[in-house]
């Protein structure tokens, strides 16, 4: 019975393991590009926005990669009440909350070697702006975790093709100077300012000052920059239908694979 | 800058709030088939299977769908520490880690009523046999919670689709009597008997013994009963390929959506 497979005994624990070990065949094919994924918690608030990652993975799986996600062993900036939009009191670790997208396969991000694979990605989600690096409270001013930093430099010095969406291209901005990324549509700029949303064109200024250069981009259209091998797009930092977001990630994978 | 806007002050509370607004249009358009998903938390072990909800969402998005999510105001049966693979000792609330998936746009269940809905959808995870029902631990003598089987019997007796995957369709088989579902393909039990993968002969024996029929199909397939208006998936319940994952749930979206 699926019934004593499902309870938290000792028996159904070796069955979240043995499912564990069978999710590493979604993941894997012979001779494919081996890509590796670093997550930065579990939900939109304080964590990977989700469905960006899970589209990265789709596109992963069906341009053949091999997949092996990653996350710091850190605690999370804060932890959101998603229902609430509210901070609570509660402590998540970045890597433990990363591990539900990964149904349980991931990686310490300290284990990390860019010798491993070919290329890099990284989904976006304000847990890129807190738990990665510390953009969400300090900007152009801050500074990234050392794991996902030398991540960075180990992939780029390589030659390995790195990809990013939604607010997670203020990471190249900040370790890679003078790249070139994209996370929004400039025409959406004027419409958006009346509503608040997070100020994007100070973004893009802070990424200019930095030394780099933002492009504007459509949400299904992704932004390569051929001398740095990055490929990024706008993802959920466009106003967009969901099935749009996943389009313009597919074009983001498919462009780090066609690199790799 | 971005930077103000995402603290965890009252100012970024504010534009949380402004997020979570801009994210309706997400899912909504004119005219469109209005489809309820329902969730029962966030993460394959002891919530909703976080592919498989993301998956329905980008299809029902394509399909010009508007989608509100719900889940029930219920703490979860366990919390499962996903890198682990083992409970812990904490609670969290279904309605509130559901809203991980929802962006924060997300009702209680209580508040759904299918005359608001031509369709509803429950995606797969542990947490549909935990959280919706006590399968988990009960199998075919489980209970259903209220409210989901308050809203499988409102969208049935008013001959609006439902659609569900993965472990999702014994909720079918416990509210409806004699209704037709899939969520595995037969000629993969005996490769799996060996890796004491979930004992799914045993689930469809049971649902065969509720006086339902349990109906062998592909990954990358769904099987519509067309009496009932019910559309199935096995999702991940197959050691399938992610893509093909998404794949299969496409197909269940757009026999739920073409009913609707």
């Amino acid at each position: 019975m699926l019934l004593s497979l499902l309870q938290h005994s000792s028996r159904s624990l070796l069955t979240l393991r043995t499912v564990q070990t069978l999710n590493k065949s979604f993941y894997s094919s012979q001779m494919a590009k081996r890509v590796a994924v670093v997550l930065a918690g579990c939900g939109v608030y304080d964590g990977s926005e989700i469905h960006e990652a899970s589209a990265v993975l789709v596109h992963l799986s069906r341009g053949g990669a091999t997949v092996q996600m990653f996350a710091p062993n850190v605690d999370q900036m804060h932890v959101v009440n998603h229902l609430k939009g509210e901070p609570s009191e509660e402590k998540r670790n970045v890597l433990v909350e990363s591990a539900r997208l990964a149904r349980g396969n991931i990686q310490d991000l300290s284990k990390l070697s860019a010798k491993d694979h070919d290329a890099i990605v990284f989904p976006g989600g304000f847990g890129a702006a807190k738990n990665l690096c510390t953009w969400a409270v300090q900007g152009k001013d801050c500074s990234v975790n050392d794991e996902v930093k030398a991540a960075l430099q180990a992939f780029h010095s390589e030659g390995k093709p790195i990809g990013l969406c939604c607010i997670s291209p203020v990471l190249a901005a900040k370790v890679l100077p003078g790249c070139e990324v994209t996370f929004w549509h400039n025409a959406d700029f004027s419409r958006r300012r009346g509503r608040k949303y997070p100020d994007t064109a100070g973004t893009a200024d802070a990424i200019n000052q930095l030394g780099c250069k933002h492009v504007s981009k459509g949400v299904g259209e992704s932004h390569v920059d051929e001398k740095n091998k990055l490929v990024t797009t706008c993802a959920f930092m466009c106003d967009a239908p969901i099935h749009e977001i996943f389009d313009g990630i597919g074009s983001m994978v498919q462009g780090v694979l066609k690199m790799a």
